[in-house]
């Protein structure tokens, strides 16, 4: 069945479905909205992200009843395997930002077949910007093809971590990555792991780390950084597991090397926690 | 002299000359430029930010010609009081965001006379974002008012900080700000002052800090910012020196005052060292 998919109708139709999903989404700020919490006040979920993801659900599900959809809302399928067509959706990621800022959210689509990338989209709503690749044809920006991404030295590097990781916390020493910060040129941390992500494929930032993550929230990126010739692992150099929360680590393949190196397997050496947790 | 300026002439001049900046430097992002580095490899500038800076400086002296500016690229006057009229000026915001990204960078523009705040412009130049405003008459986000900043409990705030500040560092004891982030929503970190400031103005961020900024990094955002009804500082809850660098802490009243309370005070009855520093 799956060896029938037509890619560059599955790539026309979500780049389509997203366009008109962004609309939807920049409309809705002119009206009002309301807030859920998911499991605590700092996991928000809204109106906007379950209509979003519906709309997503419908259209796949209509337009390619044999794919399976994992969605961070919930409405699509219990997905136990990586067996053929499977759509990782995130309909708003940085929902934080979305009800705080009104911007600095994006929805990440990325579709897998067997647990093979296959395209990848991430479109950052309020600045209009699509991030999206085929495997193996280059990725773009809007229309734009992205350079493959440059070798950079640490001093010349940008790194997005949120400051939580290099203080007290219970899921990764902070003294892991607290030294690496007077090594590199700074920085960055925008909330929102398809952004981050993104960013990473495109340049923008030469590295990201983040905890717990959902598929839905790097399935993605993973790709996206990979067409770019970037590498995405575990924080502890381990392959990322498509079907289970990860911590990530991804970069360009130098800054990447050099910070496992120099500062992960160290880190790893010391008995540092360093914890890729799992939710099974 | 400076009794006649017709403030409203001066308003509608710096929106033209803001969007006619904005536009140039946009399309410099089809042609390549060249980096130079000002004193070290961190601080970075480029042709775009002298030709910019030298576009205003040249609009408004041939305009205005009893006006002092003070800009970051060192083409403005030798600034050592705040009498008359005075521009702070900042042609690129951001400009490491700049050179690495293309994006997250800004122009920044406060007009003071006798140190008192009359106009203030921060353009987020990708997004065609221009925060505004003419002193008592309320910030804009383009064409349209912002309402005025609300209360925010610690546990619903984004603070935007720099990871360098929670970590080692020689400027601020990272045991300052370090507990803060257990109690708030979470944390950004965009590397640009005015960008920060006008999200603080905007009620997208509900607080920030920084270290050593200077008076063109903070001269339009602290006016937006009180415009809005926020607080701006410095870290040790001391009046802001426009002649010289400064630490800064600025957010919603409710925010600045609770945070001044119960994490910054505290720090300095412990004798945490919290410097601002001076440049005289």
């Amino acid at each position: 069945m799956t060896q029938q998919t037509n890619w560059n109708r599955v790539y026309d139709d979500t780049i389509k479905w997203i366009r008109e999903a962004g609309k939807e989404i920049m409309s809705s700020f002119t009206t009002s909205f309301n807030i859920e919490s998911k499991s605590n006040p700092n996991d928000l979920v809204t109106d906007i992200d379950k209509q979003t993801e519906k709309f997503f659900i419908e259209k796949i599900k209509s337009t390619y009843p044999n794919h399976r959809i994992m969605g961070e809302e919930g409405f699509g399928d219990k997905i136990e395997n990586l067996d053929g067509v499977i759509w990782f959706l995130d309909p708003i990621d940085g929902t934080m930002n979305f009800v705080h800022q009104q911007t600095n959210f994006a929805i990440s689509i990325g579709i897998y077949e067997d647990g093979v990338g296959k395209l990848a989209f991430i479109y950052d709503v309020t600045k209009d910007e699509l991030y999206h690749c085929k495997k193996g044809s280059g990725l773009y920006l809007n229309d734009k093809q992205v350079k493959p991404l440059k070798s950079t030295n640490l001093s010349e590097s940008l790194l997005a971590i949120n400051a939580t990781w290099v203080t007290e916390n219970h899921r990764i020493d902070p003294r892991t990555f607290s030294p690496l910060l007077k090594k590199i040129r700074g920085t960055r941390s925008y909330g929102s792991a398809a952004i981050e992500m993104a960013f990473v494929a495109a340049g923008r930032l030469d590295g990201y780390v983040s905890l717990r993550l959902a598929p839905w929230d790097f399935a993605a990126g993973k790709m996206l950084i990979e067409e770019a010739g970037g590498v995405c692992t575990t924080v502890d150099n381990k392959e990322i597991d498509l079907l289970d929360k990860n911590t990530i680590f991804v970069g360009t393949q130098q800054f990447h090397s050099q910070v496992q190196k120099e500062y992960i397997q160290p880190a790893l050496d010391q008995n540092f926690y360093l914890r890729t947790p799992s939710t099974k």
